[in-house]
């Protein structure tokens, strides 16, 4: 069953890892059903996507404390950053950071991971966006 | 007005009391008006959702400080655990644990609530997820 | 195009001002589209709402850090009350505080910024949000 007519919208804004899996685990089931997947990258999880940070501790969301941030750091098998690549190989995935993120933290293209794609405004998200939002 | 065909798929993340209440909110809103709602309970909802842990103290987001935390618990007039349990009775309302954070915590069925109905994997839950998807 | 059938329904949660910036830029860009907004506000964003507090600082997400909440503060170009305020203008957009959180904190309707429109119970906004919800 091919579904490209489904797209889902993720706007990531968390830049913690716990949230990046969950986004990276959505991005790859979507993609493995068919389904286009636009990613649009804010604030803290635009900068997680810096070529030099992505591999470093994003940490996890407060209220895990500091228990969870060991859990999350002891289970994690697979990093978020593969997740996201694997989506962009079994299926069409587009990642695009927010210029107007890429302005507030003062940083080009060139900073950014490979697998970010493009540049793009949130009105041009928001366009291609034609059913609804998915806000991580 | 019987609207079975619009699924309200939510991933439940957070684990603090106030963002629960608002999915508790929403999936019985969803239910009373007959729309089937699907539940996947990740990482720290995950956690809340223990049998021994539903009813304990969760917090609430951080921004919310002790003001907002001593707030929320001297207003609950009803506990996000009940109003799940109102929806499962008014509703086509299912409960699944991402079988991931399942195995992250190392636990099993057994140690959450009967609210909640079984393990299920991400891909599962993309696949039942046929419109979109709610990130709590 | 005119798309006045896939209306954005935005539940906001969280009150920091990197959150209601991202809100603000999505209602923006939908109502530039021609599509009906409608926005609930609930606990820390309607918190936010209050006539006496729209413009003051209301921090950031955690994970931020001072970093982070001086570039925000820095950055800013355009207040998040004024991306809503613009909303309203060229689109069908309304903003309705949830009347239990209202209840929760005390407060009537006079004591909110004149952008909210009214009060509503949870169960009319779900009622009104035919296709799914962004939660923020």
């Amino acid at each position: 069953m091919d579904r490209q007519d489904d797209v889902l919208s993720l706007v990531l804004f968390s830049g913690t890892d716990d949230k990046l899996n969950s986004a990276g685990v959505l991005a790859v089931g979507a993609a493995a059903m068919g389904r286009k997947v636009n990613v649009f990258l804010q604030y803290w999880a635009l900068d997680a996507f810096r070529a030099d940070r992505v591999l470093k501790d994003h940490g996890v969301a407060p209220e895990a404390g500091n228990w969870g941030h060991e859990l999350v750091q002891r289970h994690g098998t697979q990093h978020w950053s593969e997740l996201f690549r694997q989506a962009k190989e079994i299926g069409d995935v587009g990642l695009h950071a927010c210029s107007l993120s890429m302005e507030m933290f003062g940083i080009t293209k060139d900073d950014l991971d490979p697998l970010v794609d493009d540049v793009e405004g949130g009105a041009a998200f928001i366009a291609a966006a034609d059913g609804t939002v998915t806000f991580i």
